[in-house]
């Protein structure tokens, strides 16, 4: 079983950016990472136009675009599969998965808080949160480990210590 | 199983077309259609800026994107896989796989032939034939089925003949 960490946070709060910086990071330290986002409303992934869109709109339930180094697979699915599901049935090869855009999930978190969107926190204390990572210095909630947002290799180092230990 | 047929042909030859009016065919007669396209020099799939294309480009090794009815994977491979390989790894729930863009392989093939186009045939009868899609009245080869390209039901009758019967 793949670790998971799911990354949390109210939109516009920087989750994509934190991710994308933690995948370059973890990539460096010789780890591979696995990543699912999920979109509640749908999504467009193809080019209108090419081949393989041609064959999803015409019908097909499962298109695989393929070349020497990079397989692609857009297939219709039956249900809303949560991370677990999703991550057992299209991930084979990974270190960690870190999943964007799952509300209620039981995987350890990091929330992603920015001050000037001025909200509430999206997680507690029972919510599995490993890190809080902050845009200023907020005065950190007392057992929750506070990175500033930037300090990616702090978080990396987090998520290193808890699910990375021996994999490379 | 699931049966593979391969649809070969020169460029500009009207793969995609007739693939297109053949799993929207074979969809009308109730069937699971799935293809798989072949890019020898690689291909772009995701939309500059959305979160799944950031995280492949920062490094993820495969991105999964997931909405109540749609899932799309990009995973990096490590090699150029034929069709069995494809077919097994990323399809598992069709009855019948489209393949197009794989030059050699031992599956049964469609081959769509146009004449402007002023080149001889891909294809022979070793080459495991089960229908010539053409523009025009050429003489049909011996022992080898004919249609017109344009005669979607005719040749969809063919495939389902061979391969789809007992399957809706």
């Amino acid at each position: 079983m793949i670790p998971i960490v799911s990354i949390v946070g109210w939109s516009n709060s920087g989750k994509t950016t934190l991710i994308e910086k933690l995948i370059a990071e973890l990539t460096i330290r010789g780890y591979r990472i696995a990543t699912i986002k999920h979109n509640r409303h749908g999504f467009e992934i193809d080019h209108e136009g090419k081949d393989s869109w041609r064959h999803k709109q015409a019908g097909a339930v499962t298109t695989v675009v393929a070349s020497p180094r990079k397989v692609a697979v857009i297939e219709d699915v039956e249900s809303d599969y949560g991370i677990e599901e999703l991550a057992s049935r299209y991930i084979r090869d990974a270190d960690i998965v870190l999943a964007e855009g799952f509300k209620e999930n039981p995987f350890p978190k990091i929330e992603v808080y920015r001050t000037e969107l001025k909200r509430e926190r999206l997680t507690g204390q029972e919510d599995n949160l490993i890190a809080l990572a902050v845009d200023s210095t907020i005065s950190c909630p007392e057992g929750v480990l506070c990175f500033d947002r930037n300090d990616v290799s702090g978080i990396a180092d987090r998520v290193g210590e808890l699910f990375l230990s021996g994999r490379n």
